[in-house]
């Protein structure tokens, strides 16, 4: 008897992930998931980069929390479409949660989508949404231990954003510590160092964006 | 024919941490869970707590992190039998692990027991571990909306440690607004806000743990 080999068989998570990136491509637009801890500042830098980007970009924004539409109030304000998933509980997005998003986000209006995951230094990782890119902000005041403690997030982040520096006189962060940690989990992502209270580093943040936020080919 | 109606059927995980809290009992240990964001200060508050209570009673803790066994390694400094589990990517403590460093634990030699669980403000909320007390630490630079992103948590706490405060001349962080989110889930958890760096409101957190570390009837 020949015995069969299966090969590349999708989660049920992934194939609907491949299903929102499909539709993505589709509409042309380029999706990034963003995580991080509670509080190391998504919003924050959600917000400084509409104000900086609006022009450039048709931006939308899917908030994911636990309860709450705090964070979908404030995206609203700057006129961005924003669509809030309240989880009731569960600890990240999945693509599901991300599809039924989609479905109540005008895709036809926008082409930078940026999904706001639920705030979780673990979970969210494992979690294909139908992204392009990963982006990890990790903050200050968490300390220079992070990568240590959390690897997986640090090893598939496309990109770092260490948030709250302006707080680094304050508080005890080894920035040495820091990076030798990121760079034993992952050669390729860069570092970026901002602060969204003093706009400090969020030039370097959007150089990166305008240099990784491509057309998806239709 | 008679129905029956079972009552009362603990989950596997409850069943094991009601395991965990009669070997505590019968060692005479009382055992505080503590949970937080990553960074929040946990291993911090306990090195401290560690330095003021260490001659009234015999202190034992331990670790929980996804790797690494920096916690540990700090708590064992201080001459304090301490026991690291690492969870491998789950994102919580739960009683099995917690039983299996019982096990590794000299039960003999201690009165009272801190379990540090992973750094994650959702998942741990969900499993008993066998403590006495659940204590949650906030901190300053997570900012004052984590009540209402993070129900559960604030809802289940027996005590709330704000952590951080010497942060709040340099960060936004309405402390009405933390409150007020507190008290709407948790009328009865006092919350205490303290400065691991500075000193400032450890007192009251000891003599919070003065006033609720019993032991427990043998």
């Amino acid at each position: 008897m020949e015995v069969k080999v299966l090969k590349n068989i999708l989660s049920a998570n992934d194939q609907i992930a491949a299903r929102n990136r499909e539709l993505l491509d589709s509409k042309g637009i380029f999706t990034i998931n963003i995580m991080s801890s509670p509080g190391a500042g998504k919003t924050s830098l959600l917000l400084e980069t509409i104000k900086r980007l609006k022009d450039r970009f048709k931006i939308g924004v899917i908030e994911g929390d636990i309860s709450s539409r705090i964070d979908a109030d404030r995206i609203a304000q700057e006129g961005v479409p924003a669509v809030q998933i309240n989880t009731g509980g569960e600890c990240h997005l999945d693509a599901n949660m991300t599809g039924t998003a989609l479905a109540n986000m005008p895709l036809d209006k926008i082409n930078l989508l940026f999904i706001e995951n639920v705030g979780n230094l673990i979970c969210p990782g494992e979690f294909q949404l139908g992204e392009n890119k990963k982006v990890l902000i990790s903050s200050v005041p968490e300390g220079d231990d992070k990568p240590y403690k959390y690897p997986l997030m640090f090893h598939i982040a496309d990109v770092i954003v260490l948030n709250k520096i302006d707080l680094l006189p304050y508080v005890r962060f080894n920035m040495e510590n820091f990076t030798k940690g990121v760079k034993a989990l992952n050669q390729n992502a860069e570092i970026i160092q901002v602060s969204c209270v003093t706009g400090e580093g969020l030039d370097k943040w959007v150089a990166w964006l305008l240099a990784n936020v491509t057309r998806p080919a239709r």
